[in-house]
């Protein structure tokens, strides 16, 4: 049983700490965090299903005045771990690396960090291997995790040179109240850096962008522009294909009634999946359309959940549990119950 | 064991159908609903936990098709229960209302029926008792619901015999295109229904209001102004704590990170609560201010899952369940777990 | 001097009559309209500068009763124009036509109306001599035009053969409350009408793109991915070099503040400009990144005004007044104001 | 005449200026700034019709690279003026405090500053006569301006001592991107300063309040619970005409299509207004009701321009161009052409 922890109990953490929850060949240890927020106090409200240990600075006072129990220091959580989740307001990751560092123990950081905090950027699918028995990986940011997704389903298996991307990103996450857009469309300098990751982790394709932020809170949309390798053409029945036969995407229809990324979250809220999350990328069959050598697709990605998976893949490679990228991701799938609704 | 069904399987008709699950001493027989929408098509992904009926005009075959089982006819789904609860789109329900008159069935209208529906206009709290055995209640919408709380526990405890409401509306629920509004507020004439619609279940109270939509999607916000009956003034100690007392009412602070609508949604995520709803209406104590013999607050209302627990209340009284408010809301509350949080 | 009436005095008439109003070589014989909208009353608050005729099916008592001066009916003003610029509602522009035909006036179409209602789809740079002396033209709709102004400008110069667009959408003007989106991302089935459209304007090039509604008011951004001629590289430089040097584009760049949509919107109001329209659309020189043979970029399109110079190209063709692109476009730009920003 | 200058050039300070200019007893000598902003940028693209001075940390260089003529220091600015109002981002305006009482001159700050810069709180008709003479003025910020109007209006007639309020305030300005919300309503801690702020000008009324930001970014809008002096009862046809006769609120309806905040707007923009403005607050009729002893009314306010009167009528009480608020707000009046409209 792999033993796992997960620092930063925000956004992602949270959802790290559910996805390992879920993986029968780990074990979650506990979770550290700063301050009674309101996810904490969540927590508590729900009995402590997680274990929690506080990171240095914090307040056991106000812990305690709530009657919110706490296991002991990040050190003790640290030194009862395998691996480290980090997902730690941004910068701090790379300091709490030193601990991990000093302890002797790996960790996954989430994209806020830089990429120097890290041995290796990492996918689950497109560079698995590059990660095996790595000690220290960075995940790709939630739009590069699910670009990626897609263009690696087509590159695997027709080959891909060349994509072009537009990013249509959700400026807040539900709830957040420190930033935000009010009318307005903004532009960030091309070429967006997802664009540049996507080169990082797959060296053979070029990759250019341009990312406009927009005011709704979830589920970017991307479009991509992609040229099938040398030229080749991918037709709108092959990439079709390809993506129905992804686990990790999940195939949808305007006409169905999935007219936007909002559907997406009411779905998952109807589903019952928790918090209302969903894994998969979505990826509307009615957007798919061809022009020249060039396939085009529209692609919806749920920001706060769908670096889960990835993550559970990276542990597996840190730690060696699966050889290659196939056995990884299907072992998280299984767990997550992933491409489960396709029957 | 009352048997129940659900007319409607939309955004009020699915919480319907998970309230009445979680009564005890209630058997959901299932839903009734017209076309295989995305909820529907979730219902199916989950397994069929509710049996599904065909309304008339239902074209099976589509049900067939995506292999969602169906049970009978609406028809045969009345047969089967002591009430309906109509959630189905405005106006609809009135015509179904003929079919259960037919079968002798009993029936509780939601928000979107002309009051003429029913025999009652009803409250689980504020007019418990004259719904009693009573055939058809047409419940009051969201704002009425959670506004009525406020009101009736300040006034059941010191008298009430004035309120000057704002309500400051959600224009459309997560996953709605059909309506919206973009960086408008939009006013309607006053006085608003819901003031209207008080002074109906709570005649002895003076209301008067205005209603402005915002472009949001999760909780609307109500200031009321209260004046205490006969001019007695009612402090911000004492209205805080009878607030703090009822248990469909989460008493909440802005430095606890409340901050505003979206905190509820997102608290209710983390909670693990299905769909991140929450039963309960939020109260700021930090909004709680005195003006002369007014007294001021600020409620906010998840208006997806508001109605529910005051439907669960009207199923007991019409069919006598429970002879009077206290007994029947205690009973609905410790089904929907309202209160256990305060332990 | 060529005489020129408006039919519906909209979000698109009242600019098409500011702009007949700058053109020193027309003359604005008047407007018509329904009822007495906020746009008429404002007109009337100004001291009508411009006539007013009333359409079949006004009720001229309320505009008496307003103290709103009518010069006449529709049929009047028809009898006193060569050419009519239709911007009423979808549809009625197909019941006006048979008006405009039976007085043999010519008539100009706005986006709203089939392509049908008309002899040729036009657009003032694209294929300005097709509208030469011919009485129904139809512009381009509002993104379409402004799509076609940065295509044509490559292509003019070096040649495009194949162009995949990204169109996020503003979904309701300023001042609408019967349309909008709230927290949402709406997607159109792909290809977009946009797209076709090009390929009707300009048949050499192929054309394809994907369309998300976005929860804004003011300014449509579209990303293009546009591909040389014959696969001949379009650099950077080259393409920047091509929109410095257009009339009715103008280059701006994040650094210097325009952030995005907004920011053009506001730029117009600091200019003064009337109603803070802007006639050309925005190219972010930041924006432009080459892929491959691609060349990509983003444009702002205003979305109330940009269609306004191009229907005067469309009058300047229809009526025979310049005999090619070059120069009836160089005339609107002079009475427009229109690239004098340069100096 | 007197001599006019204006610190900072962003959004309030370009209105001022705007307003000095249209004061035919009032020279606009010249305005100040630190860097060449889009607001600059537009100035000189209107061919620099107000003359630009340089604050301390200003680089020429960038202007003068860009062709924009500067015509001095900023003290070269305040040597020639009476008076200055001050514009600048919050806190700039005390240091520049320093300067102005070193040159003798007087000031009137806005809103985002303290208190205590300023000798006298000011409100051109709710206590015109405690500035007579004053050296520094700071005046009420946009919604306390606006509000004071109204209420200030029923005072002066019939007698108001207590108020109640409910602020739906619009969160960021059109073309701001450093701040806004998305798909969320957030509280403030009450009572929300405009009420305190409300009581300091008009210290005879209680007053209280709730403050909820939403995702808008034109017009502020406000209602407001008014009880009559000594329980006096104020109708809705009293309240009405009081509203009616005074020249910086405009009564509107919902029926003629002010249906909300954004309506004022356009019709700015239809009127031709620069910039789409609007100095008069908005008042709806349809919103009037009346509660036992008390009225309420909801009001909106063009957050952008609602100040700009009240300025003026500061610069005439600081400069004892008049002798009281009625002759001042007339001649205020007078220029701005507030009142016009009603004929």
């Amino acid at each position: 049983m792999v033993k796992v922890g997960v620092a930063g109990y925000g956004v992602i953490g949270q959802r790290l700490a559910d996805g390992v929850f879920l993986q029968k060949d780990m074990e979650l240890v506990g979770i550290a965090d700063l301050a009674p927020t309101l996810s904490i106090r969540a927590l508590k409200e729900k009995g402590m299903p997680y274990n929690l240990y506080l990171v240095d600075g914090a307040d056991k006072s106000k812990f305690d005045a709530l009657g919110i129990p706490c296991q002991g220091s990040f050190a003790d959580l640290i030194g009862k771990v395998d691996i480290m989740l980090d997902s730690s307001p941004g910068g701090v990751g790379a300091k709490n690396k030193e601990l991990y560092e000093k302890a002797g123990v790996k960790a996954i950081f989430q994209g806020g960090e830089k990429n120097s905090v890290a041995d290796v950027f990492f996918h689950g699918y497109a560079n698995y291997e590059k990660g095996l028995g790595v000690n220290y990986l960075k995940l790709t940011s939630c739009n590069t995790t699910g670009l990626i997704r897609s263009v690696d389903c087509l590159d695997r298996k027709y080959g891909v040179d060349r994509v072009a991307i537009t990013i249509i990103r959700r400026v807040a996450d539900p709830g957040d109240y420190h930033r935000g857009l009010t009318n307005a469309l903004q532009l960030e300098k091309a070429p967006s850096h997802q664009a540049l990751d996507l080169m990082t982790i797959m060296p053979h394709v070029e990759a250019t962008g341009i990312l406009v932020h927009t005011p709704v809170t979830h589920g970017h949309i991307i479009t991509v522009v992609a040229h099938g390798k040398g030229g080749k053409k991918i037709t709108r029945e092959m990439a079709l294909e390809a993506f129905k036969n992804h686990n990790r995407i999940r195939v949808v229809c305007l006409e169905d009634g999935f007219l936007g990324n909002a559907s997406f979250f009411r779905y998952a809220r109807d589903l019952g999946n928790p918090r209302g999350d969903m894994y998969e990328i979505g990826l509307w069959e009615d957007s798919i359309v061809e022009s020249g050598d060039d396939i085009m697709y529209a692609i919806n990605i749920p920001q706060e959940s769908v670096t889960i998976p990835e993550t559970m893949d990276g542990i597996r490679a840190a730690l060696k549990m699966q050889a290659d990228s196939a056995s990884a991701t299907a072992e998280t799938n299984k767990y997550l119950g992933l491409g489960k609704w396709k029957k």
